[in-house]
């Protein structure tokens, strides 16, 4: 049995999120489906991280135990092609790599953190092409106002104002932001937060509060007391689904030191 | 009554098509769908020309007649806030814009040529985003190559090759091509061609043409005799519909011929 490290590409738009469920389509459910047929055995994934309806990835990760008949540099050209034989849903997930990993290496429990990107395109005329990828806000956003604000993000909080109302965590909700940046090019907004880890919705409720915020309904330099009051309704909105990506998966502390310094690679 | 001339853009993925049928979602048909409730009264809407399923407009132009009871700059928001209320396939058509045209407009007829953008991404690791709107060519292209062909479909031509075999065309296969440029950024490679007219499935011909003389399948300078030989079997495969663009519809000949010179701005 080998222990098997995955990096995942996918289109949340035609799934029913990240997390295997019985009678709807997901990410693990597919991924499971496969690769179980690849090692003639039925086979458990387990992601670093569960996304949405919706919200995609251009880096999930994930690890699973299997034994192949294939060698291993041969797997991921072997599930896509198997991946992209649906036909309803031809090619929306893309395993960008396979390798062997240690025996004890766990793509959640190993993972010290991640990028998640928030796309927003802010305008009227939004291409309807970009209908399922982004959020599209349409009054103007001052983005000057929005980067004020994300750097008080950056730090170790607690985050309870910025996780979704009702969410049966037990445990901290104190979570550590390495890095926010938001960026314009022209219509185009990207919001990328760096992190040790995430409360449920927590991305998507910075990015709606910092879109309410270049907006002109919060103000900037209230951001620390919404953080401080640890009040959901304090907060901003909810940012819809389909803006979000999960980007980067870390493993060690110096890659993602240096990607929530700079993230323009993304 | 007044006649109206729309300009659209639209994502194929979800369409049999432009053309109405009765038991197929089409452009044509939603958009009639959703102008006769705007309109009280069964409307009937004229494009420029037909896309097949999976071919993608910036800019298809329709015109049809019909009474409103708004004012006509307000017509592509309430069929667009209509067209968007679809659950299923939320906004994949967007009006433009929505304008006044004298009453003997009408565009096909009076529309002087078009231009078609096909889009590639060539390389073997094209993001799962881009797979219903690019052709995916794995093996490198030489670009060049292709240049050097395209420029030898400029100009007046019997395009017989480059029709669809068995196409029941009645009348000449004749057609001008007044310009036809190749552009690569990075794995995205872009063929534009503007002329007066298009057989059917002829840019797709002539797209996956200069794909085969990309891979050295077919040399460049084959081009002129493939051209004048009239024979379907001697051009290249078809490319597949998600790479194509009707990009631009022109309804006089100054702004087509500036327009076929240099498209940089598609």
């Amino acid at each position: 049995m080998k222990n098997l490290l995955l990096k995942i590409e996918y289109d949340g738009t035609g799934f029913c999120g990240w997390q295997r469920q019985l009678n709807a389509r997901t990410v693990q459910g597919e991924l499971e489906k496969v690769l179980s047929v690849l090692c003639g055995q039925s086979v458990v994934l387990e992601g670093t991280g569960r996304t949405d309806a919706g919200v995609h990835a251009l880096g999930q990760c994930a690890t699973f135990c299997g034994d192949f008949g294939i060698p291993v540099e041969r797997i991921a050209a072997a599930a896509n092609a198997m991946l992209s034989k649906d036909r309803l849903h031809s090619g929306d997930i893309r395993i960008i790599y396979a390798q062997e990993a240690p025996r004890d290496f766990h793509a959640r429990f190993s993972a010290v953190g991640k990028t998640y990107i928030y796309r927003i395109f802010n305008g009227t005329n939004m291409p309807v092409f970009l209908r399922n990828y982004r959020y599209n806000v349409k009054k103007p956003l001052d983005v000057g106002l929005m980067c004020q604000a994300g750097r008080l993000f950056v730090g170790e909080h607690d985050f309870a104002a910025f996780m979704a109302a009702g969410s049966n965590l037990k445990g901290s909700t104190v979570r550590t932001v390495y890095g926010l940046h938001v960026r314009q090019h022209e219509a185009e907004i990207t919001i990328s937060v760096t992190g040790n880890g995430f409360l449920y919705n927590m991305v998507r409720i910075i990015a709606g509060t910092l879109v309410d915020i270049g907006l002109g309904r919060i103000k900037p330099e209230s951001t620390a007391d919404i953080i401080a009051g640890c009040e959901r309704s304090k907060a901003g909105h909810t940012a819809p689904p389909q803006g979000l990506y999960m980007a980067e998966v870390y493993f060690d502390e110096d890659t993602m030191m240096a990607a929530a310094e700079n993230i323009n690679t993304l």
